[in-house]
């Protein structure tokens, strides 16, 4: 199937708005919506209508621009800026790109700057990824990493659409994801949009795939990595880091230098989040599990380092030892500069 | 939370019906339903109603004594009889059942003992199992193994509720067990029936609660078991086998002689049986993925036998080199002759 006539991109500048496509509604509809208020732009973050950090990061960019110009009084201006400034605390991009904006002369041209870094970002680490993709590999990805995630190409599943319009003919096995089904909901939808051969799974298949479908590769994105390659990323990817080794399957994470967290040792520190037990006992109108039933519901896990083969990055594949190569990372000329 | 004044046998004889829970309604409704006709039998089978081999192989037994007493002609009798035999043609428990039912000259008398062996070999199934569970044991399950699933004790859930009567308060990680969702619908509720302390996951979590809640031993269920111990069960326990291999935690399957298949050699020939799509594409009533989505939805995986620590059956306990250790369980006495 073909989309290409639809705009699939997550956030655009629109002149006297933010355009944004409602995330909730996908796969079943593609809604673009416009967000001309605070009240809007505070509503689409805390909502999940749009959502994955890169892309609040621009969508909050753009929506200070927008505030600046609609909003003439200083200091009604500045709460509402802070307003969107924490819309969603956990997501760093969005209070960094807040504070840029808020901090610029010209505050729709640093917007729209940050949306073209995020763009070459994710080109350059799709660029990087061809690398590690033979012709006709089998990848098997976990969550979503992609365009409607960044605002961008994506991350994870940016290498991989790269890879198929670059003519190496990527087969996707998609781990549906529970219990948000991120990978149900838009991962298949968004391989579906760019023509890439994908096949859906329950994540409980992950391992049969391995063992009986020809796996050749796992990659996934990041939260957070630490500097000796401990990642935090949704939670089941631990589980394939391992699956992979035993299957020896190379697994790799796609994901910016902004995720790198430099100032962590190792992924010990990280505090996983548990997130509240209805994502696991319910699913949009149909109840699982009994009412009060006791849940686990981890928000991500943390892989050890030396479960990950390499990281593609927009600095190139980074390898092991990853002491030795994660941290000079950090005093690498600013990408911006580069583009 | 207690329901000790429910009877949540899943099938038992009632003069003149067979009365069973309906399966489809838990765990928000435990509703006892009376089959009377051979059109009660074969659709409540049909439609899942009763599930769990053993269970339906009871049901079954029960069926054929119900209609040999309520249809006097004898070929229209062993018309009916022919229809129960073939309501689940993969469940092996139910043609057995209804040609050793129909092969007796006390049809009610052999559903009864067909009934009280499953009760007896789990029983021995879980006594076994009390040597493997220590005291505050955290043991983590996959699917429905429970008393509504034999008909009986259950087997792997059998083992866990009898050592939590016998005082050794364990912990239970249920997985939820995509795509229909066993251990959400109905494992957690068996435990919580049990009064045993439970906690609910997605099963991507299974690889983090391993590595950080401290999980002592997994237990499982099987479907089929080949003479090396390569064990057929529901998808999602392979992975599990290798997580549990990887963390250094024991892996158990407990199940009675007879889901051993000792004229098979390992389990290379098992066919995966291949389910349908919509089982991933939607979730109750509500649509996950977009129409027409390709879907791998294996039924079940093959964990290779040297991932089992042990299994556990109404003979003992079953430890490696299995293709010592198993081929001579198929002569030891009959259990029935035990009792």
């Amino acid at each position: 199937m073909s989309f290409s006539d639809e705009d699939l991109s997550a956030v655009s500048w629109d002149g006297d708005a933010v355009s944004y496509i409602d995330q909730r509604l996908l796969p079943h509809e593609v809604a673009r919506k416009r967000a001309r208020t605070v009240d809007d732009i505070e509503e689409a973050i805390k909502t999940l209508a749009v959502r994955g950090a890169p892309a609040i990061g621009v969508f909050g960019a753009y929506g200070v621009a927008l505030l600046r110009a609609t909003i003439p009084n200083d200091s009604e201006f500045e709460r509402a800026a802070e307003r969107v400034r924490n819309a969603r605390p956990t997501a760093v991009n969005l209070a960094w790109a807040v504070d840029r904006v808020s901090a610029s002369r010209d505050m729709l041209g640093e917007a729209q700057a940050i949306h073209r870094e995020q763009i070459a970002i994710d080109k350059a680490i799709a660029d990087h990824g061809l690398e590690v993709i033979a012709k006709n590999a089998k990848i098997l990805t976990h969550c979503n990493t992609g365009p409607i995630a960044t605002a961008g190409g994506g991350t994870a599943l940016g290498v991989i659409i790269h890879a198929a319009r670059a003519g190496k003919k990527p087969h996707v096995f998609v781990d549906e994801t529970r219990p948000l089904l991120q990978g149900g909901r838009l991962t298949y939808f968004e391989l579906a949009h760019a023509n890439v051969d994908a096949t859906l799974q329950v994540d409980a298949a992950a391992a049969i795939a391995m063992q009986r479908k020809g796996i050749d590769l796992v990659i996934v994105g990041a939260d957070r990595i630490a500097r000796n390659g401990d990642t935090a990323n949704k939670i089941g990817t631990y589980g394939l880091a391992v699956l992979a080794a035993h299957h020896g399957i190379p697994f790799y994470v796609a994901a910016p230098r902004s995720t790198f967290d430099f100032s962590m040792e190792s992924g010990d520190a990280i505090h996983i989040e548990e997130r509240k037990p209805e994502e696991v006992t319910s699913f949009g109108p149909a109840t699982v599990a009994m009412s009060g039933a006791r849940v686990y519901n981890p928000a991500f896990d943390v892989t050890p380092g030396h479960l990950v083969t390499a990281f593609i990055t927009e600095y190139g594949v980074i390898a092991p030892p990853y002491l030795e190569t994660i941290p000079p990372m950090q005093h690498r000329p600013n990408f911006s500069a580069l583009v």
